[in-house]
């Protein structure tokens, strides 16, 4: 685990937090996360941006995952600059001063059984 | 974020279109999407090319992703040259004249709950 | 699209498919797919190799994609040189004599609503 | 089939292994799948290693996977040097001697219907 496990820039073109859910929280809360891995032995330091259909985008929310740690962060969390709004299409654009690897997850519960997706992000440079 | 993120060429093997739909319109109709996310400060001119199983293939559809902006496009939504027949195996093939970054994603709600899929496409060069 | 899209070898990790479905046939019926978009202005003459746990490898099946065609073939469905188990793991290489695109796709239908993964396959040259 | 197919480090920056389940075991028990591909001559020995968000790293778990086979190990199995703990959020970095193929797989049946996502694991060298 010498060698650096990762890129430092990554992009998730969807992104899109349910507007309501059903079944016990937080665990069944519907959701959309991102899933960073920092393999290496020292911190990162993250910037995310949130790219909208039909305005600016806005960031950078900063983030920091430990070394040799992973951070699971929902976008439901996220609160500076501004929370994300429910039921609304966006992207996000990660960058790291250190390599990191970026998978992306959402939890659907608005119907009474959930769906789950989960991709590996566009791993860029 | 001046370095671009992305490829100009981006391909989808699967690409599926339920032919009825459970739940409340338009956010739980089946559909299967193409999230492009943008994040230039150019504007991106995008051509899609839909190939099908035994007919040739049908495009170009054109679409804009402005500058720095995400645009997630329902395949059920394409009209010209026509539209995408439901209930059909088909593929596509993604040009852009700047960088881009594309995710693939379904929802299903033909039975009465919601079955998700969503994978990041293949990106060519 | 006269660059190639693609790549000759393509490795699916995951494979399995259900021993048993819920819902109307064949749209419902539990099935493993791969996803084949051939671009090219040639057919695709493809061999896959099966792997399984506890075995040797089995192949090689033979497909042929026409020229500008998608093909979205069920594992469930082949049969040449012997079909594969149902309710077993296994895994699968496809080479091709011309640039390709895979994808994976699963339906899972044994329980009353379905159940959905898609992934892309491994690129690997 | 003579050239290598795959990578030898592999990361997976998802995982989570659901707390309870629904439906007949084994095949619904909820579990979290790291499905591995050695398409070599040469077995594969694998060292896995679990990243945690609050504590150290923990491993290697050491796996063999025969020449010419497929793996499908489920992380609620791995107990040496210690088992994961279930509704934790984890990541795994992956490193084997022969290059091999990763793709990462849940089955979520903690609701009476199952939830499935998979994905490829990120390739890293």
């Amino acid at each position: 685990m010498n060698e650096p496990i990762g890129k430092i820039c990554w992009a998730i073109a969807e992104g899109y937090i349910p507007a309501y859910s059903n079944g016990p929280e937080p665990q069944f809360t519907s959701h959309e996360t991102v899933c960073i891995l920092n393999a290496n032995d020292r911190d990162a330091r993250i910037e995310m941006t949130i790219f909208y259909t039909d305005r600016d985008p806005v960031g950078p929310y900063r983030l920091l995952v430990p070394a040799r740690r992973t951070s699971h962060i929902r976008f439901n969390d996220l609160q500076d600059p501004e929370p994300i709004p429910l039921d609304t299409d966006f992207a996000s654009v990660i960058h790291s001063d250190v390599p990191i690897v970026v998978q992306h997850t959402r939890l659907d519960s608005r119907q009474s059984e959930n769906a789950l997706l989960s991709t590996i992000a566009y791993a860029s440079h």
